[in-house]
């Protein structure tokens, strides 16, 4: 890849991909202080929101989201061929590779995410309840979209927990 | 390692370390049928176990298993040094050592056990609880105990999963 | 996703799609053999070839399969839209999304198998070899396929330690 | 654990627990640029030497190698019980929570260092080859060490890669 292409923006791109969804990062920032706060009395949403930002100006993060996000489109044009078609479009309960994209974001601040991760995906608190209402919508797929989104929140919660600890 | 030391039977010895903790292999079933319950109707608490204890059968939460509860007695007994002595005793919140030997359970049926697993390891649910209670005994320490136990329940969720979907 | 959906056969397919990209089953194989025959005097490549077989028909590899071709297919015929279209066509050296997709192939049969996934990536041996050198040709991307390829046949010699040893 | 435990340096800790095995941060710089030189043109080993440092500067790292390590001293000191005992004395083939620690620090800088990581540790280079020839000796365990050390030199590569590309 040359240099010139390096320049791509992938932070605002990534932004702009989340947003394009109906996500603010505002949204996952409260997400993210909902799990922290509980332990770190002196945390406000704005902490939140940057430790947000700055998972997704880590590359291995834009890489997933970019990577994740393009499967969910494709899927919601009908451009996948084979099986993957209907299992990404319908969110198939066995598929895994959902997870293992958003394992990667979570990863960025140490494994100690991991629990945070599992458990916004299960519990579905705030924004991600949201995201897993429209996808209830047969238009839209959000089979990357609402692991992505917990993992961002999660990693997040890992990074104000190193950084305030 | 010689073919005749392959012969200890690591199954019988990983279930007696879990009951030598204070948790029947019965209980983990019990969590793990209360995570599969909602999705699958015609499942019984049997089957849970059965689950659980296909789980323990593999080598890779075996291993996994031994080397985290052996980490914990030491711990218990007072023979680890340096900084990991008190790390380990006191269960600090941003070691992520026993979070990566559960995934290393969990990833035995795939990456969708993820998600159970942070959960479990969150929510705190059923005997998990009662572990949680025990730790706070100071002459107990259950640093690894309490995030394998969560991996076992949540592998076993997800063979089910694998196994009536 | 219905029962009736269920029943593609997704190893049918699997091995169709690594076909039509000009690898043979048994070629896999011939790499899985060279890795163990050190290590396993009595194996044979049919015994390698019931290995790699056994890795396909695995379903958490079967995804990661499916996902990552599909991907490469989507790129060769200029599909994919913003930064990530550049990255997978050009297999950009710092993209980690194949490796991690590989991963989940080659822990279905544990850990061990990353030791040998890594080094045949990096070193190219047969098969591996043969890819690599067609994907210069700019019709082709093989971003997911060369990593895949690699983490079948490592799993696949983990499959056989576990089996021989 | 209070903010006073908390100032244990970790990083000196970490340096001397390598070097007190024998090898020197040096040693694994020399590792880390044989893997980047051929990629990048103009570094030197001293970029490669504040690569490493910057590695073991990394928590997620700190308590890899300090588990490990340990672990490694106790099978040495023979206070490790049950089967577990000899599996890490005798460096069990089929044993993976040495590779799995061992992913937690490649991870640090993403996965792209994982093909270094299985390369180093199965061809064997340098310094890794006189930890490996070490550990026949039998009063030495090295069984996380070897990967401990492969790891480090793998994520310092991915490090330099990020950083230079």
């Amino acid at each position: 890849m040359k240099q010139k292409k390096m320049s791509h923006n992938f932070y605002d791109f990534c932004v702009e991909l989340i947003e394009s969804r109906g996500v603010k990062i505002r949204e996952i920032a409260e997400v993210t202080y909902g799990l922290q706060k509980p332990y770190l009395d002196e945390i406000t949403v704005d902490d939140a929101e940057t430790a947000v930002r700055a998972v997704i100006h880590k590359r291995e993060a834009q890489f997933a989201i970019m990577t994740g996000l393009e499967l969910d489109r494709l899927s919601e044009e009908g451009m996948l061929q084979g099986p993957i078609a209907d299992i990404i479009k319908e969110d198939f309960s066995l598929y895994g590779v959902d997870e293992i994209l958003a394992l990667s974001v979570v990863n960025v601040y140490g494994s100690i995410g991991l629990t945070n991760f599992g458990y916004l995906d299960k519990a579905k608190e705030g924004v991600i309840k949201e995201i897993d209402e429209k996808s209830r919508n047969p238009d839209q797929v959000n089979t990357f979209f609402d692991d992505l989104i917990c993992a961002i929140a999660a990693a997040a919660a890992s990074k104000m927990a190193h950084q305030f600890t």
